[in-house]
């Protein structure tokens, strides 16, 4: 099928090329008869504009990116789908990208867009990533990136983000308030802000209720699903075992329950088990397991929303913002 | 910070912009102390060649598209993860789509997809369509579209599968080795060529074993949770109640379980189940869940191979060509 651009358009109306070209964009110059006519044929021929013919014109890409540290894990698996369909709304196209929680991934991907692929990027950091260079280089190239989940406190720019110190603070004082005496914190990264804030959440309420802090209680668990298995069983095996983990993401709560299931500890007689989690699971679990809910899809689609916020309004610079979506305990049998 | 592309290093080495385009692209006409000093400038101002401009010049946007029919079944988040590796090995970019199951989404997707944004498509169908004019106008406009899973047989193009009929004949007779009598299927979509092999396998191995069928055990789910609900509370609580359910998809298998618990009906003592499933929680939910499981990173991963194997080549038709990738059967607690 040969293809139908302007200027098969033109030629086949006996018009100019240019005069076609602004029938489309509806220009003033043009007059009513020519433009249906334009229009009629366009349809007849379905010429569709070329994206990248519109791009050199209006320097304008129509597609964002969406940059995620994992897959494996359900929150995310929300937010994408919150994202694309804001991204539907807005007739913009979403690129995926997977940093699967390596930094100089994550700088490889960033350093391919700033060429003017996409108009803006959401993201969430790798948990690996230390430096920023590759962010303040897109930033500096006039792509703007919003944060949402594990931001970048060191840009300034729009994070959404969830109640990360509250609920660590409510997810411990539950399980103190479940009969909790000795309750270990499994962190996934120290380099990540959710983590920390989870963990003075975490350290606030042990504070609160009275509970000697104990550092050989924080887990400073990794991306390696072996090692933290191991250092869970290391956890789980020693003379004084804690009696509640507080799991900072959805799968170290899931090597807890795998580690249980061998050791053949009763959660939650044994051991009261409670994480961030969207797993649509939860409920069927063996037991059902105690979560902080974060309001994932929402977290997408607001990403993208404030996106598009300033990509409406070309060159108006994107202001430093913590936008808040908070979370929800739902108690379920790991903890009761 | 201002745009580095040729014009801007043309002027900062005082040559022509084409000089330096076509010493950017090893050109035989430019010599080696000249493309030496561009090369030197390009890197250290930071030039990255426009996507979009290369586009004009070469028709290639080093774009993909995938398009899913959902985001709640784990099945397609692997088959992304697969996709997006292949995808960044071969320096493509992947585009994503989400259908929801939903015909008209996916024509309009379809219809989009047709001005060049991408180089090719790989695609699931949505449960819910029935016409493929859409997919026929994609590829007559040059665009190869491979499927994975949810294929359509109408269209002559590489269609990565698993042994759906076998491994639903492996299903059911599991069920029956494990006790069962009488065996429901529920069923996602009659549109769906998976679930109409699934289904032929589950009534051959009913005729195998000479367990008479009955229609009145195909039922028939659709994309609402609440009417699926509905269906299967109506069949487990009928005068003469199944003893075995085999779920088409995942989601049909966690309504089981949810309906069962909210009857009080013991799985697998009253009720046993099995279903298509990549629920990293199998092992976790009460009871554990015994699934067939597909490689769906591995289905992923090879739609884009396949993608890119002609793309690699433009210009050669792509072949009919049915790659099975098979499933495998992994017994757990729902069906001991």
């Amino acid at each position: 099928m040969s293809k139908v651009n302007l200027k098969k358009l033109a030629s086949e109306l006996g018009v100019s090329i240019s005069t076609v070209s602004k029938a489309l964009k509806d220009s003033y110059e043009i007059g009513q008869d020519t433009k249906k006519k334009v229009l009629e044929k366009a349809k007849e021929l379905g010429y569709k504009a070329n994206p990248y013919a519109r791009y050199m014109r209006y320097q304008k890409s129509s597609t964002i990116a969406i940059v995620i540290p994992e897959m494996t894990n359900s929150f995310f698996l929300q937010v994408i789908n919150g994202a694309e369909s804001i991204a539907r709304e807005k007739d913009y196209h979403l690129l995926i990208y997977i940093t699967h929680e390596d930094a100089q991934k994550e700088i490889d991907i960033l350093n391919h867009l700033q060429n003017g692929r996409v108009d803006g990027i959401m993201m969430s950091l790798s948990c690996t990533t230390t430096d920023y260079s590759h962010l303040h280089a897109c930033i500096n190239s006039n792509i703007p990136i919003v944060f949402f989940d594990r931001i970048c406190h060191e840009i300034e720019t729009v994070k959404i983000i969830t109640d990360d110190f509250a609920s660590g603070f409510a997810a411990t004082e539950h399980l103190i308030q479940s009969g909790c005496k000795d309750i270990a914190y499994l962190s996934i990264s120290g380099n990540l802000s959710i983590d920390n804030k989870r963990m003075q959440g975490y350290l606030e309420a042990l504070d609160k209720h009275n509970i000697k802090q104990d550092k050989r209680r924080i887990i400073k668990c990794t991306n390696d699903d072996k090692s933290n298995y191991k250092k869970i069983k290391t956890l789980l095996t020693g003379s004084k075992k804690p009696d509640g983990i507080f799991a900072s993401i959805e799968k170290l709560a899931l090597t807890t329950y795998s580690v249980s299931k061998d050791l053949e500890i009763k959660i939650p007689a044994k051991l009261k088990v409670i994480c961030f989690s969207n797993l649509a699971t939860a409920d069927f679990l063996n037991p059902p397991m105690t979560t902080i809910t974060q309001p994932a899809n929402e977290m997408g689609a607001a990403a993208a929303s404030q996106l598009f916020k300033y990509l409406d309004k070309k060159g108006t610079e994107i202001k430093n913002e913590n936008i808040v979506i908070k979370s929800a305990l739902t108690v379920r049998g790991s903890t009761l």
